[in-house]
Parts: structure tokens; sequence; C-alpha cells
């Protein structure tokens, strides 16, 4: 099966699981649950969610241990997707093509809605019956410290506190690990927990998550520099705009695509060395480093 | 030993493990850890910590088994004052006599500090070293129900979407059963799930949650027309302004005095039917129904 087709099948899972437990919802006065559902299903590309099924489908892990994990990763990138986009934040109007959650919602509802979605996170996994209290309880040890202040939260507030400074390439990376390595980390390294991999596997494992982490913000950096505002679906050039320290800032464009393409080949070889079929992983790491948007 | 007492040994439990807690993060670039801690330790009442540790002492289930959950359910509820308190949501500069946390970091980071903080929540639960991990789960379930979209969450979209709006009795209850009922609905039932309570007094203890939720609530209201700017630590008059739907406005100060006093006596006749020894609650009952801040 091509990384397409299975992408295509495991987001359409995610996609059921949460439009599920959504509905199980009432209906309130107000638009709290439109919101959440308007960016739950705003067309993301559900990296997390194929990065936890196609590595749990490459370690033969059942996919009912790992789909509502899956799904509550999806529910904190989305939060931190609604969170950031917010005027206080990057202020961004567009995301994936479409109008962000504040500005169709207002942004008491998109906080609001973030608020939610992250809390649902927790929910799902915690409320599962596919889970024994053990496997829940470890893939929400793993989720809160990808996505809290040592995580995803800090690096955002460490971003935003670099805006318009000079900084190098080892803090660019310490942010970049934080902010969007932490939770693709938590993508990728759940699965193998679940495995019963050897040491040297694992390492093997973190190996890739790592370079995927930061190969996924160079890749960012270099099409906010040369990609197609249509395409991206959000403004190309908002990076120079908001005076943001970037790969291309750094290490010149070329420097960047050089940069990017060692991480490639990291990525390619610490998976070639695991001895599973990653030939699916292989064909999406090829995507996720040459994506164009 | 007093109420007062209690609270100051349950307060200063509770102060230790987030302290604790926080310190075990690094100091990153940027204020967020500075902001959490703020906003976490601004003199907040702990009126929820102090349910959770005082009906578990009456149970008597181990503080060890309830302090994590109660420091988490601060770290919520602490999270919803500083996101409510945005200029987006209430737009208030004055929480408990000191300047709100986005006049302090700024929204950003302020939005960032009640994610991090609701993170946080989960966190220390799931990591705790005190709880089998059952129990730990069942704490996370019945946190994250209460706090989000059918809860907390949820309840402050129905009362942004109310404001200004005529709504009646039944409506106002609605909201703030979710509002504020549903996160000092948790801190009051878990450690009676806990406690091998017959059935009878499981909904012994749901009435007193029940009188206590909305009591609390009632009482605010009231406090919003008749308190003291100072003693609140707020601005007085803060709900009309906003063109809020309030006990007084729906039933009249008398009204809303009346249905306080009925309130109180069921939290009292709840507490009193329980064959447990109830002195510290029934007293801080009587605080929580005649408190002037």
């Amino acid at each position: 099966m091509s990384w397409q087709s299975a992408a295509k099948v495991y987001a359409d899972s995610v996609t059921n699981l949460l439009q599920t437990a959504l509905d199980e919802y009432p209906n309130l006065p107000g638009n709290l649950k439109e919101a959440m559902t308007y960016s739950l299903f705003a067309g993301g590309k559900r990296v997390r969610p194929f990065l936890v099924l196609a590595i749990g489908e490459m370690f033969k892990v059942p996919e009912d241990k790992l789909l509502t994990y899956a799904a509550a990763l999806e529910c904190v990138h989305t939060y931190s997707l609604i969170h950031d986009d917010l005027p206080a934040m990057d202020d961004d109007h567009l995301r994936r093509g479409k109008p962000t959650c504040h500005v169709i919602y207002g942004e008491a509802t998109a906080i609001l809605a973030g608020d939610a979605l992250q809390t649902l996170a927790f929910e799902l996994i915690s409320h599962s019956d596919s889970l024994r209290a053990t496997e829940a309880l470890q893939a929400i040890k793993v989720l809160s410290r990808a996505s809290g202040l040592a995580g995803m939260c800090g690096g955002q507030a460490v971003d935003l506190h670099q805006a318009g400074k000079h900084t190098d390439k080892q803090a660019l990376e310490q942010m970049h690990r934080m902010k969007t390595g932490a939770l693709l980390n938590a993508s990728i390294m759940y699965p193998g927990h679940l495995a019963s991999l050897t040491k040297a596997q694992h390492l093997q494992l973190q190996q890739f998550a790592d370079a995927v982490g930061l190969g996924f913000q160079v890749m960012d950096d270099i099409l906010d520099v040369e990609g197609d505002t249509a395409q991206l679906g959000k403004p190309q050039g908002s990076d120079a705009e908001a005076e943001k320290s970037t790969y291309p800032v750094l290490m010149g464009l070329e420097g960047a695509k050089e940069y990017l393409q060692q991480l490639h080949n990291e990525a390619t070889q610490a998976l070639q060395s695991l001895p599973y079929n990653s030939e699916t992983l292989l064909s999406f790491t090829d995507y996720l480093f040459s994506r164009n948007h």
C-alpha cells in the first residue's frame, strides 16, 4: 500500500473517532463545539496520527492500542494551532487555506476551543475502552510531558521571546525541539514503547524521531521563503515579517537545504537499520522532506 | 482543629507540591514559568483543594491519595481564571487584589501560562508516585470530564453567549453547573469515590456538592452587588457592567439571599446526614455561604 493510501485509511479512522467523540457532547448555546469541530476538520495533514499508526503497524502493535492516542495528539496539535494563530500570538488569519478559528468564531471562543481541545485529548485517552489503565496512563504521561512547559508550550514561549532577537543555531534547535519536536517525538516514540524493542532499536527510532522533528521545521522554514501562498494555505514570507530566526536566515537558503538533505539521510538510515518493513514510512519520510506545503 | 487551621495545613501541602513540581522544570528564555508561578501563588483561597482534602479526611482516605489531585484541580482552576481574565474574555485587570496575569506578562504569555497549567494538571496526576494506575486514571477521567466541553469550558462559552441576553433561572443554573459547579463537584465527589460509601451516602454527598456548587455562585453574584472592591480584590459591580444574568437580577437581591439561605440549609443537612465527623466541613460551609470576598 502506498503511504498516501495508508494515510487516507489512518486519517479516516482518526476522523471517525473524533467525530463520534464530539457527537456524544450535547449542543450548547453558543458555538464552542462548532469551533472545535471546524478546526479539527479544517484539512490538517494528520502527520502526527500518521506517524503513530504507521510506526505502530510497522511494529505490529494492534491499532486499537494507538488510535485514541493518535486522535488525542491531533487534538493537542489543533489546540496549539488555534492558540498560536490568535492576535496576541502570531496573528494569522489563514491556516490550511481557510480562515483561522478566531477569524470565524471570535477570539473568546477560539481561546476556549483550544482549551477544550486540550482537555478532550486527556478525556479521550482516560475514557478509552481499548486501553488497560497502565497503557492509558503511560499515554497521558508521554502526551502531557511533550505538550506542557517542558515541551510544546515552553517552546512556543521561547519562540515568542526570541522574535526579533539574534539567536544562534543551538538556541534555535533547542526551541524547535520543544515547540514542534516534542509532539512529533511523542508520536514516534510512544508506539515504540508498546513494542518490544531492543535498546539499540529504541535508539534507532529515537534517531529517526530527532531527524524528522528538526527536518520538519527546516522544511517549514524553507517553504516560508520559497513556497507559494496558495499551496501553503498561509501567507508566504510570514516568518521574515515577524522577524523570526529561521534556518535560511542563520545558514542561508542553500545551507538550510543542505542541512535538510543531511537530516533526510539520517532519518532514512535510522529507519532502514530497524529490522521491520519500513517501506510505507520511508516513502512518507521522502514526502516530509520534499513537500511543497 | 478549626477549618481555618485545617485550610492552612492543606494549602501549605498543595503549595509545596506545586512549588516542587515547578522547580523541576528548567528556566527557559522568556517568562512562561514565572507567569504560571505568579498566578498559582497569587493568593487564591484554595477552595477546591480544601474540599478535596477535608472530605478525604472526613472519609479517612489517606492524604497522599488526594494531594496530587487537589493540586491538579488548583492548576485547572488557575488556568481558567487566567484565560477568563483575558481582554477577549472578561477583560479583568484585577484578581485577588493583584494585577491579572496578562497585565503583568502580556496576553501571549498569559494564554500560554493557562495552556501549560492545564497540561501540568494532567502531568502531575499521571506522574504521581502515590497513585496506582487505576487511581490516577480515575482522577484524570473525573478532572477532564469536569473541565472540558461538557463542564467548565462549555459553561464559560455558554456564559459568554448569554451576556447581554435575557435568560431564565433554569438556563442560568445549567450554565453555572458547568462553569463553576463541575469543578467543585469534581472536588467533592472524587474523595467519595475513594471511600467505600453506600449508595445513600453517595447521594447525600452529591446533594452537598449540588448545594455548594450553586451556593458558591449565588454568593459571588450577591458579593458583586454588595461587596467591597478592596475586599473582593476585583471591581465590585463588574457583572452589571458586563450585562451578565445573575441571581440578584433574576430574583431580586432579597430573593437571591433567601435562595442562598435555602442552599446553605441543604448543604448543612446533607453533611449532617453522613455518618462521619463533618465538623470542619460544616464550619467551612458556613464560611462559604457568608464570606465577604
